[in-house]
């Protein structure tokens, strides 16, 4: 409705493409705004293919429903008024096999009521109350992230990445506290609890297998360094 | 990261203002382009109180979760990548008693290898394969919507407008059946089969309390007016 900057245009178009949707309509589009945004270099196909209405009720004849934004904070609206996280499930469902229309204000003062009066209901982005009124590129960015989203990929994915096995771990171990002896950062091995609270310690690290191997790798050389300072003569150990 | 646009600095600062986040931290800044932005009329307290930082290590250096973000598409990243959907979740869990860094690249090139290697994981916008990258400013109100976003209210709505009651329903259709019958849409009204296609009808219309009463009021005039023309002696009728 009536945007005057080709920024913004510009911008509503983007993250149209981001989210693969293609049918921008303006309706009464200041024209120089307009001109500028085509000639827009990111924004490619969507506006190309954006059409001009002269009024709402033309740009959305052929839509089973129609939603209206708003910042509505204190302003009451005459229609249901839905938060984003409900509403563009609805919105999906819906365009799963209908077309819907999503409306977006003028930058200066959104929708009047008069444009309000053609939405089925309202939704409102959950912005804090004290500043409810986003950037009209950012909030048309939030609403087909939310329509696009997919509910099923908050769910915790399973770990792909396999795990080092308890071998590999108790080989760590048993490394660490060669190496932990040799350094005097533990005086007596024979004391067991040591050994439990290094046993503990390596598996919260919670390796991958393959960085397991890096480790091994790492402390062996390091081990590998001591017992060469320990007896400099038996450098030949290097190829043990 | 080295952010070279204002407007995309005003952005992200409007976005953190409009989902509640304070805390921007910018690393080594287009000097220019952070002047200019601290100036933006809309972007208020979030900009006044805006961090420079010379290396990223020292801007994260007090966080104990470090996110970066990627439109990915082919890149491999050497990191585990998560869906926004998912990794939002963790961040707001995170969040909930430790501090949290989100990182984005410059609007050029996005976040370097050097940059992800800081990153616990990196976090992907589920955007097309075909356009995945989206502008700065929108990304990060996407992913400050995401953070912020309420599960529960994903959920139904309990309906908290009142629905008509079956009495008003009766009156309606029994109103709407004289109706139908004095303007001659339907000719015989013992025909019981149309009784029961116009009650079901108006059980359809899912009417509010408030609405139905709108409709009743709307149908006795229309049947006024009717029995006006019918019998104009008898004009009186008005007032029954």
């Amino acid at each position: 409705m009536s945007p005057r900057n080709p920024l913004n245009i510009g911008a509503a178009a983007r993250a149209m493409s981001n989210f693969g949707f293609s049918e921008l309509r303006l309706v009464n589009p200041y024209q120089v705004a307009f001109r500028e945004a085509r000639s827009a270099v990111r924004a490619g196909h969507v506006l190309a293919r954006a059409r001009e209405f002269p009024t709402l009720a033309a740009a959305v004849a052929d839509c089973t429903l129609v939603v209206g934004t708003t910042a509505a904070g204190g302003r009451e609206t005459q229609q249901p008024l839905r938060r984003l996280e409900y509403g563009g499930r609805l919105i999906r469902k819906r365009l799963l096999s209908q077309s819907a229309a999503l409306l977006f204000g003028s930058e200066k003062s959104g929708l009047s009521n008069e444009d309000l009066a053609h939405c089925h209901w309202v939704m409102r982005i959950p912005t804090r109350e004290e500043h409810g009124s986003m950037n009209l590129g950012q909030a048309v960015a939030v609403c087909l992230y939310e329509i696009r989203r997919d509910p099923n990929m908050a769910l915790a994915q399973p770990d792909r990445k396999k795990r080092a096995e308890a071998g590999s771990l108790e080989c760590f171990t048993t490394l660490l506290l060669d190496v932990l002896e040799r350094s005097g950062y533990v005086h007596e091995r024979v004391e067991s609890s040591t050994e439990l609270k290094v046993r503990r310690l390596v598996r919260r690290l919670d390796l991958s297998a393959h960085d397991a191997e890096v480790w091994l790798g790492i402390l062996r050389q390091i081990r590998w360094k001591m017992t060469l300072e320990e007896s400099p003569v038996t450098s030949s150990r290097r190829r043990l």
